[in-house]
């Protein structure tokens, strides 16, 4: 797939709208639209990478450490958004051909989210860039 | 739980063995003894901490960076090891209470790792260690 083809690049570009989350130079956080729970978010590099194991190393910018300390403020904001310890975070990455981390409240037996609906798109989004 | 009963932290202490993978300063990789496909690696903190929301940011030495640049390491070399671009990485935590990420070759219908078995332990082992 050419990155002209991508639909997380044209999210990127801002060519498909979506409900952002966090962004900085490197990467991009923005609610999934099928979501597993409320809030769940995609954490992409905003350059185009097959896979989350193809962004740099060491200490050059937008290296995989940097990457996933955006996957722990995205976690720890979901953690008070959605007052749950148990966030969960998957790699697969066989869906979107482009490098992807997701992350949500993990969904329980036990589990609440109160007022919050899975499908509440842009509210969800609302709650977590609050508790960034 | 007290670090004490922790399974992890006596596995971190040589209490239990372990099919190890990689070790450094901050972080343990050792292969899961319940494999979901060969090679399934625990990627740990040798710190007990909870969940891995838990570790540091920042530049600090352990910080939440630095764990998935080890992540990275094992992925890359269970990529080489087993002859497949797809590994799967999941970070869930309410099975041991001590901060773990998994990664694992992912299984696809298609997908063969030849004379691999998932209860080959140390032959598993020994084939990631050597692509590191």
């Amino acid at each position: 797939m050419s990155e002209t083809d991508c639909i997380f690049c044209k999210i990127v570009k801002g060519k498909i709208p979506s409900h952002k989350i966090y962004e900085d130079e490197n990467f991009l956080a923005f609610l999934d639209i099928n979501p597993q729970s409320p809030g769940h978010t995609q954490v992409i590099p905003k350059k185009h990478f097959r896979w989350v194991w193809n962004l740099p190393g060491g200490q050059v910018p937008g290296n995989i450490g940097d990457y996933f300390k955006v996957v722990q403020k995205i976690a720890l904001a979901q953690q008070k958004a959605f007052n749950t310890d148990f966030i969960l975070s998957k790699i697969i990455g066989d869906e979107v051909e482009h490098a992807h981390i997701w992350v949500y409240p993990g969904e329980l037996p036990s589990q609440s989210f109160g007022e919050s609906s899975k499908t509440d798109l842009e509210g969800n989004a609302e709650k977590i860039r609050k508790a960034i």
